[in-house]
């Protein structure tokens, strides 16, 4: 990746409300790229709107973010001072049953597609599910294809292990997690670990080229709420000895600006009436030391005081997340 | 307009069914562009489908078409020995109620777009109205400045009168008349002067910058299905004489390929159980002299041998239109 002299940083995941006030904070943060969600259960129609409302916003803030469709935008975005943001999907279900919608969602921007969001759907299924049957043999087969062909990212930090697994075996091209953590790591509590990822599986994932996004998302992190930056910093280094130093990356899951009932959607769209899930409806708040994006500039901090050579932060900060973007996001070459 | 050198063949409107036998009626035809039609009645998300069933024609007739977002691209595909295929849509349904919604069909290709069909809808009246009551004070005039911002060609074909003028009133940018003809020319029969256009509107079009293209569809012709080949001639020379040589290109409404509820579908769409038009619900014969598109060679060859210059029968052939899609299709620069 000699192209990309500028060492970047990058978050592979937030899913907060948008507005001016979160992108002030990645300009106080030096986030150079951020990976957003435009999708939880929203059908297509619902998702154009959800792109009306960024578009709204890349013209109301076009001195803080830009769209970037490719990583030599991201560098062209990021070298003018702003954030470029990548769209992304945490559910199929803009495609809902129809395969020509990925290409159409392609040619608007989207460029990293989760395929199941916990629960099962008609493409896989989800972390939460007793039994993940994993990818289905046709319509799912036919979405990884079609997201291989033109250029779109296949993300399996919801999904189970078997449709995670699944997705490597009929992806040609490499996929990610872009927001979970190594359950080795964290623990084995049986709900963390429905989030977080078993080892044999990250390690599948970088051999195929792809890069896991360490979250800070109290919920999966060793420790929960009270988890310090130094856990943090222990997760980051036991991954990169674990699985190798050029498939890690951030993917904090942060997120913010929702009122409380956004936690029923997330937890139980409209496919049930309550969630399964028997905790409150409440949000878990972020550690002290990361109250924001804006907090980057400490955690970077840290990391740089730990064993790792230049090389190896630029790397984790941002360099392994543009290797991969540059070699997932343009169309495979016709045979 | 120097930058065009060669003389291209645009037809500014066809809504056939599309299909690899009307590209090759393109083909034959010797068209460098046709405007097509992607919604008459369709909502957003049926919108969505019909550009994805597009998707899957460009990539399988990608010897015989291929899309195109503004005249370079259409000088490009034409000189390659294809069809440039420009999206539009005879209604503004597809937008439903949203304005953001201009902005995503102009990212997926939209370029042209009527802003009623024929009965009246949220932004303006539809020449079947017996009272016209021009364009909406919010949502018609918003969707014109969107389109204007944008560059989204503004076409008044099936609007009511009063809805056109208004559409010169509000727009900052020229407009078109795809398909329609003088209803001087033709006769004001009740029902043809509908759909046809006065001169006065024809005019005021053609002074602000715009376009007319003449139809062959025989509901709207000087002796319907038995019009002539000399009457489509004799209406030409007439238009260009009372509107002006800038002015008037090609507009067929050339259609087929579809079962005949389709007649149901384009007269009533979901806003009524039976069509207002006492009519049976059968298709009008194209005339045997255009018994498809691969019969323009004919056309030009009966054009050529009226009393028009060269450089007059490039502009109706093509020139005028590709001049106005040159200034139409790019965004309006900011003040």
């Amino acid at each position: 990746m000699s192209a990309f002299q500028t060492p970047l940083l990058i978050d592979c995941l937030q899913v907060s409300n948008p507005c001016r006030e979160r992108f002030l904070e990645w300009r106080t943060g030096g986030l150079d790229c951020v990976h957003v969600t435009l999708a939880i259960w929203e059908t297509a129609r619902e998702t154009l709107s959800v792109i009306g409302k960024w578009n709204r916003l890349f013209a109301a803030n076009d001195d803080l973010i830009a769209l970037a469709g490719n990583a030599g935008e991201i560098e062209r975005i990021a070298a003018s001072g702003r954030t470029a943001v990548v769209f992304g999907f945490q559910n199929s279900s803009p495609f809902e049953d129809d395969i020509d919608l990925v290409g159409i969602f392609h040619t608007l921007g989207v460029r990293i597609v989760q395929l199941t969001y916990n629960v099962q759907n008609n493409i896989g299924s989800g972390c939460w599910e007793d039994v993940d049957h994993g990818i289905s043999q046709f319509f799912g087969r036919n979405v990884v294809r079609e997201m291989n062909a033109l250029g779109m990212l296949i993300d399996i930090s919801h999904c189970g292990p078997k449709t995670g697994f699944d997705a490597l075996e009929y992806s040609e091209r490499p996929i990610a997690i872009t927001h979970a953590n190594p359950s080795e790591f964290v623990g084995f509590d049986i709900e963390l670990n429905r989030r977080n990822k078993p080892t044999d599986l990250i390690r599948a994932v970088a051999q195929a080229g792809g890069v896991i996004g360490l979250s800070l998302y109290p919920k999966i992190m060793r420790g929960g709420s009270q988890a310090t930056l130094d856990d943090f910093c222990d997760m980051i280094e036991w991954t990169v000895e674990h699985i190798g130093i050029d498939a890690v990356g951030f993917g904090t899951d942060y997120y913010t600006g929702y009122p409380v009932e956004a936690v029923d959607w997330w937890r139980a769209g409209r496919w049930a009436r309550e969630s399964p899930l028997k905790l409150p409806s409440a949000f878990s708040p972020w550690p002290d030391w990361f109250a924001s994006p804006a907090a980057f500039p400490g955690v970077m901090a840290a990391l740089r005081a730990r064993s790792f050579s230049d090389q190896d932060i630029d790397k984790i900060a941002g360099g392994n997340w543009l290797r991969l973007f540059d070699e997932s996001f343009g169309p495979l070459p016709i045979d």
